[in-house]
């Protein structure tokens, strides 16, 4: 669980970051910035930051901000209530991001595994996403990513959200305590 | 219609103004750049500029680039064999965007309507979208927007797109001849 303090330094360096990039939040919005450490307690090095512009039954759009290096970690959208699974696409708009889905292993990955965690990321067909690139996830397909040495901010246009049936292949991971205040 | 040097330089203009919000595209994109001019042939009055990033069976994302004063005229999304219309969320990136849907008429707005077309541009109840704000537009709803004096740039979620079934309020607007290359 993070500590009030760390939230509050997580959130200060990713509206510094989204101010680099030209992105503009309501202060609303700014007060909401979530922070997750999927439980894990390793925030610098699994987490995930991320705005919520907009979830309706229909689509969804944030934007995701990680850190240098900063990856989260391996899982998929499974179907939910009968209906398919969340499809996403992940456009790059600063930084370098290094996705990771289901495919034939790359030769040789740009990502450093977190230390220990190698059986957690299983999946190694690799997408090198620059400003103005995207990659479309389908549903039920594992999937990761870790930003750049510069970090990464990237706009996820998907169908409804529902994160909490997200199944993560790390079995430490139980749920996603997404942080606001 | 269009000829190939005015949408050439309608393209141009629009990839600088993008550039100057820090909005990225890829070549690719910047070669599909679409045009607008709802076949009225008064593009700077009445036109819109558009880059679809992905339109996938349940969703869809796009940047909608309007010069100074530049209009999208009245329309709705109508339900489409059976699927419910398209529902869509309008961001604003960049400038100022006067959105105008049904409801109580605004006592005084502050868009400008294109000359001899007031009966054209049937709703008046109006909202200002600043950087950052934004609206969702229920479907089935008469909508216009105009971008004030600085121009505007819009993000665009939303449910699929059908944009040629759209629902124009005038008449002289048959078709949505998008212009790309």
């Amino acid at each position: 669980m993070l500590t009030r303090k760390q939230y509050a330094e997580m959130r200060d360096r990713t509206l510094q970051f989204l101010q680099k990039a030209g992105i503009v939040l309501t202060p609303e919005e700014q007060e909401a910035v979530e922070v997750a450490d999927f439980g894990l307690e390793n925030l610098e090095v699994e987490g995930l930051q991320l705005i919520t512009y907009v979830n309706t039954d229909r689509y969804c759009a944030k934007e995701l901000v990680l850190f240098p290096r900063q990856t989260c970690p391996e899982h998929l959208h499974p179907d939910v209530n009968g209906e398919e699974g969340k499809q996403e696409t992940f456009r790059c708009r600063y930084g370098t991001v290094y996705l990771y889905v289901e495919g034939p292993a790359s030769p040789e990955i740009q990502s450093v595994i977190p230390e220990g965690k190698e059986a957690c990321y299983t999946v190694r067909h690799e997408f090198v996403l620059k400003p103005g690139e995207q990659y479309t996830i389908p549903p039920h397909t594992k999937h990761w990513f870790q930003a750049s040495e510069e970090g990464t901010i990237v706009s996820e246009f998907s169908s409804t959200n529902r994160d909490e049936y997200d199944i993560f292949t790390d079995p430490a991971i139980k749920r996603i305590p997404v942080i606001g205040e």
